[in-house]
């Protein structure tokens, strides 16, 4: 089942930098690892924020919860789940259905 | 450019049948010319709504409103569009470049 | 997988009371009809108001999706769901697990 | 009476984590004392964000919120109550009702 | 229990005046009934607006979706509850208890 | 002139316990001068917040005013003020008027 | 005491020129009689909308009511009121006062 | 002064295409005579809406108002003003300001 | 040019009671001399909270911007402005114009 | 592609001053760099706020998205994207077409 989830990241300005580059580097080598896992498919940013959007293709809410719990910025993340039915016409199952 | 779009759909519960079929018919023969030019790319529904998420891949604003503007229910969609930005870490692109 | 389901009813106040009677007992029927197969779990009354909660058991938001559609009443329905992931202290699934 | 509980966390991300653990195992024990005194019927996770829905049993609002504030930690939580109504045709109900 | 209802009336501008006279008259009997069996106890109008705050007390919110239901007006109503608890320092039950 | 007040009370999570009590009490001790002076008329929880519902009896928005700053928690609320107009049918009203 | 009051008007962009020229000849007389009454001190246009802010000067909610419901255009009207409570550096009353 | 203008169009999906055009037409032209005058500066659609983004510079807010409620389609728009302030570093001001 | 401004002050409950005192002073002497300029021309407290409405007459959102950035207080302060249009029956302009 | 930007900067009120100019000098700097390359067109501040509305031209969002994170002031801004599609009747495009 897939998620489109929508994800804000609130962390304080002042925070030193390094701190930012060592939490960002962790959050990165997992995003890789769901990623090759299949479950996290498609990530783009929101324009201005450091914020995204995320397309996730698990079996259910609970497995999407363990997804984003795994993120190391996860604490300081304000997210929102759009829980996604399919639609006869996404051009996705379309084109890959020969009949 | 990639782009986000919610459209959430406000048809009136009591229009005849017969004339919802007559749109939705030409609705989806048009969204199928908009995948086949690759404009849209997935479609999803919002579970218990009549509303989708959509993502298109347009070369800015205002080919996407031409294209949303194309589509034969437009005038009863309530349309929310959310410009992306490239994520470096997006696993369609890291996946496809072997460097 | 579980889900919430807050359902309004926006119907026109000055619909005749037959036609409002009909339709309600084909709507009684499909949701008896939902409980029967397992999928629709619990059912309440938003005080005041021509609306509802519920708790569905689905595959997925797929399956919802159908549920909610085949609701006669759908068409003048304002549908808003929740998707859950499980609790470890649920008290369902604590009761009834003897480990 | 029954009422659904949406419970939001607020917590600073920078807490040491055994301050948190300690606290959140005092939380578990108090949720199990509720669940076992069938106050507290359900609970699940919102996907993505330390947050719940729980479904309570109380004799009224007054009981509901001497139960809400024993919970460790209530001072770090947004809470919204919604009041439940019966349903004639709540699955719970109509199963048990021999007529 | 009591609980504070917020009630917006949704009356179309164009009625004619006689229907709104003969509704809002059987309104009058039924809010006077509700009031003399002791379950609306107060009853403010929202300045500007066609609208009240009322208070009601009540078993629950079963009864009181009963008694809110029983207002002719209903169908034109857009109705909120509000569930309250004791308040410990309640003057109306500070004022009453001689302890 | 009666208005409704909603005050929702931001008080930091890990405040000394002791300063806590001692607000609590001179909050309690002014709650109470309040009502004695007829000016607070009811107090109500919301069920699980640390937030109220109150009716008060005063000559205007400046008295109200001078009531709500004397609260010694005042600087931690956050106050929504509603204005009431009497309504014709108020059992209290109607009540105490024997014509 | 002073309210601040916003109306918005909803009316229908169909009606003929000539109804809407009839009541706004009304509401024109009646807003003179409520100004020449000391009740109605300031009004002001919100640019680009049929909507408008305005102070009124009135003993209480109960007379601010009167005095809005009896505008021909209210059944059309979305009104919010604003209690206002005096300011001890508003330059209105500053400058009248000697001392 | 320079305002921000944010205008919905709501038109009933329903309407004859040629009374759309009729008016469309009288529109444009009158939006040209704006822009001849010097008041309407810059015009921008909002994709997938019948809404666009204007910037004005007029006088001041009656100006405005004026303007606003010279177009045809003023009696179907919901428009939202934004006051704007010069900025020192607008480049516009900055690239003519050769000192 | 008139704009109805509301301000909202957010100030740390914890703050020293002297430093709140000597730029309240501040604060004070500011908005006199903004009076006495003409361009604040009246002040109201919102009921209830360290808030105001207050209504300023100035050249236009640039001067307007001078005038509240000026204020002491105003790093403090969340503020949203409201352009005012002229209404052909405000009762000022109505009550100052013999013709 | 054009994009309207709202930015809401939240600083600290206590920041001391030397930094905030420190700061304010290299996001001057750095605006002027934008504006330069013709990515910055239009800046207007929000009257009252610490807040603007800007204009830019770029590529696409993440162009977008690389200018605004540029800015040195990044982490401390609130930022709203608005993606603009060309209008035909656009005055600036209008004014430079002779045909």
């Amino acid at each position: 089942m897939e998620f489109l989830v929508h994800i804000e990241i609130v962390w304080p300005p002042d925070e030193p930098e390094e701190r930012r580059a060592e939490i960002f580097e962790r959050e990165l080598a997992q995003g890789q690892r769901l990623a090759a896992e299949g479950r996290l498919r498609r990530l783009w940013r929101v324009p201005g924020r450091w914020a995204n959007w995320s397309l996730y293709d698990v079996a259910d809410a609970t497995e999407l919860h363990a997804c984003l719990t795994s993120l190391p910025l996860h604490p300081w993340m304000d997210i929102t789940v759009h829980p996604l039915a399919q639609h006869p016409n996404d051009p996705l199952t379309t084109r890959e259905d020969p009949s």
